[in-house]
């Protein structure tokens, strides 16, 4: 990336986005791109690949990686395949959401509203006042809160409606800032939403975290929007106060809109990460400019429920609301009344940690500080450096029939130059402790040598 | 729209798109515009109002026209407001859903399967071929069947998937040719995928449904799908199986996909409708360009628990996963699997029918053929002509509380030339018959005048 830093950067830091890294069909693109339209990210892919999902999809392009091979008998006492490549929690909700769920047919009858039951936004609220310590009254459910069945879909039609923003109001800011690796939704919202995807690397060299600042003027001037997750998907690495309030001022000077998507935000080692609602306050009370995701699938191992919300500002939440209402799922009443307990069940997140807590306690022990391993500041996965993350997969899969996402599809489309996530695997910390232990001690066994 | 039609028309009928329509603004846009990118429907608003879904919504529009307004004390017991403008079933889905709901919080806890589960994609092909009396072994659950979250966002992500691959295949492509009026999430998906909805008058001249053969040419070239809903949202109108196949026919042999939209399918008063699968069996049994969804909300009357499911040609299909997979809600397993039991219970829609038919009997008993009313073939809605719908909505909101939908709202943005739903207006039959028969009373004492 050096010739790009070179070439744009103010020369203060190692991040660039991967528009302007230095492969052989990068170095061809003109450092005005990001302006022109062109889709960063997928530029050299030709067009036909610029907006087809299928491009940016971590699971298509894992299940044709693996599914040609046989996997290899598990340490799993049946010897059948372990699925550490996606982070579905195995534990169950607790048992009161079925009071909610099974106690009526009616309303699994009627519509949901479109921005959901009065008494789910209120739990919301009281949630985000609760963990954030946020002063009762800032924040209006009405106006600044929306249901949306889980993160995913909230973060996708979040670009659908700033890429309709972007072009009624200057169609040249069209770059979304996503961190590579990341959660690839961002980079296939911001290509099915016909924006161009600016792959911006967090690797060791900013800890793990997205370096917004460092990046060339013009790539900052030309963004819609960033996506930001902290604790972060894979790493687990979080923003700390300063953090959040450094990046929501630059959108702010810069023009773009900050997405913060703060999934994790519960599931924390040692102490809870900052978020950026605090920030905003610190910022002056405005929400202007920024919207938060929270999801109920790991704060409660609910993921099957599809539960979530988005906070933040009212005119962008007004926005999102529309595209939900024509084209979302929208949350059912029985869901939203589940869900509002869960977020009014203090207690909830400690034992969700207590869970993750231990498995990586038991990571720790197996893993040692091979493959770079370092406890994270919250999440559930690991994010090991295997030299070739393709390469490990495929061996762990065919030797072990252990199932992990390689970093590399985590960071970009395929065929994307400099890829910020090659070297790395990602696996879930989600089974129960014994299995969870099983697999990491075969994982050694199969990838000590590159240890 | 003579003049259209002496301008490009075939000179056989009545229909045109009103992207070629004689009002004042419509008369200054050149033929060619369907091909040449430009949004037809709403070409004359400027590019600002083009994407935005709110200039698409009806609801929004509503609150727009009557929230100022104080409603007046309405027939119900209590005189609180009527709510007939929105198709919400008030009969409870079968309470043996609970028994799928309510039975265990694990399910609840893990992300849906994108392709959904086996057994649900089973029964809907069960479900499939008994309704259409289909040869077993034809449609392949596992690859021609998706589960969607309801209908909408189906179609929705239907129009997403299709303008991706216009854009791959032949960008000029990007007319979206839907049904004037209609559902609303035809034109606000092509809207926001940035397509060109191009409006096709559904009125009495064509019997209430789009006749696409006779449009432009150059649309029918333009076109890259067309919404077909049958029986018909809002006017209960229902293609025969000789329809249905013309329709695929010209479909294919002008290179757009028919996506039809059948959640309506089983709502029916005197004869079961036509379906386009057996049409496409009859057109040889290939799949191809074609997209069929249907839903659980009319049949079960259980529009909140998100189940429906889209079938067809495994291509689109697969696309259209791609992007639900990126944006999508998924659909929880213990809602697949209460869905799976409703689709296979066979008695089930009877009931369903058996209180529209009520309904319907008794709208007939007191509207007579006033306001144009006839019964219609299916679905749940009463159309009535009304020589004003805004203004009729109006007087039904503040003199009876009674809340309708203005035609208008759902044949084009606001301010469309030559709207095609000017003068009805939609009211759904779904309350109890008591209360629907207090509100028709009432419509007719505040309407008299104007039948």
């Amino acid at each position: 990336m050096s010739s790009a830093l070179e070439r744009d950067g103010p020369g203060r830091g190692a991040q660039a986005s991967l528009a302007e890294a230095d492969g052989p069909q990068a170095q061809s693109r003109v450092p005005s791109e990001a302006h022109s339209g062109a889709h960063s990210g997928a530029a050299h892919q030709g067009s036909a690949a610029r907006r087809d999902p299928r491009a940016y999809h971590p699971f298509l392009r894992l299940a044709a990686l693996l599914d040609p091979l046989t996997p290899g008998r598990s340490p799993a006492p049946d010897g059948r395949p372990i699925n550490l490549s996606v982070g579905d929690p195995m534990v169950p909700p607790p048992a009161y959401v079925l009071e909610e769920l099974g106690a009526d047919p009616a309303p699994w009858g009627r519509y949901p509203a479109p921005r959901g039951e009065a008494d789910y936004r209120a739990a919301c609220v009281e949630y985000l006042q609760r963990r954030y310590d946020l002063p009762a009254g800032w924040l209006d459910p009405d106006r600044h809160v929306l249901p949306v069945p889980g993160t995913r879909e909230g973060l996708f039609f979040a670009a659908l409606a700033l890429s309709i923003a972007a072009a009624e109001q200057d169609p040249t800011r069209n770059a979304v800032l996503l961190p590579a690796p990341g959660y690839h939704v961002y980079m296939g919202a911001a290509a099915v939403a016909g924006l161009a995807p600016s792959f911006v690397p967090t690797g060791p060299d900013s800890g793990f975290l997205p370096d917004l600042a460092n990046l060339p003027a013009h790539l900052l001037r030309a963004a819609q929007m960033a996506y930001v997750c902290s604790p972060a998907n894979p790493q687990g690495a979080a923003l700390d106060a300063e953090g959040w309030q450094r990046l929501l001022h630059l959108a702010r000077a810069c023009g773009f809109v900050l997405i913060a998507d703060e999934c994790y935000g519960e599931v924390w080692l040692d102490a809870p990460p900052a978020g950026v609602l605090p920030a905003a306050l610190a910022e002056g009370g405005s929400l202007e400019g920024l919207l938060a995701f929270h999801s109920l699938s790991k704060r409660a191992s609910a993921a099957g429920l599809r539960c979530g919300f988005v906070v933040g500002d009212p005119d962008l939440v007004d926005r999102i609301d529309a595209c939900l209402r024509m084209g979302g799922a929208g949350v059912p009443v029985p869901v939203q009344r589940a869900g509002a307990r869960l977020w009014r069940d203090a207690e909830l997140a400690g034992r969700t940690r207590a869970f993750y807590r231990d498995l990586f306690a038991r990571a720790e022990r197996i893993l040692g500080n091979r493959f770079g391993f370092r406890r994270p500041a919250g999440g559930f996965f690991l994010w090991l450096d295997v030299g070739d993350g393709e390469a490990a997969a495929k061996r762990l899969w065919t030797e072990a029939g252990i199932k992990v996402l390689p970093g590399a599809y985590m960071a970009g489309p395929a065929g994307l130059p400099g890829n910020a996530g090659e070297r790395y695997i990602r696996a879930a910390l989600v089974y129960e402790a014994e299995i969870s232990e099983r697999a990491l001690r075969r994982m050694v066994e199969v990838l000590g040598e590159e240890a």
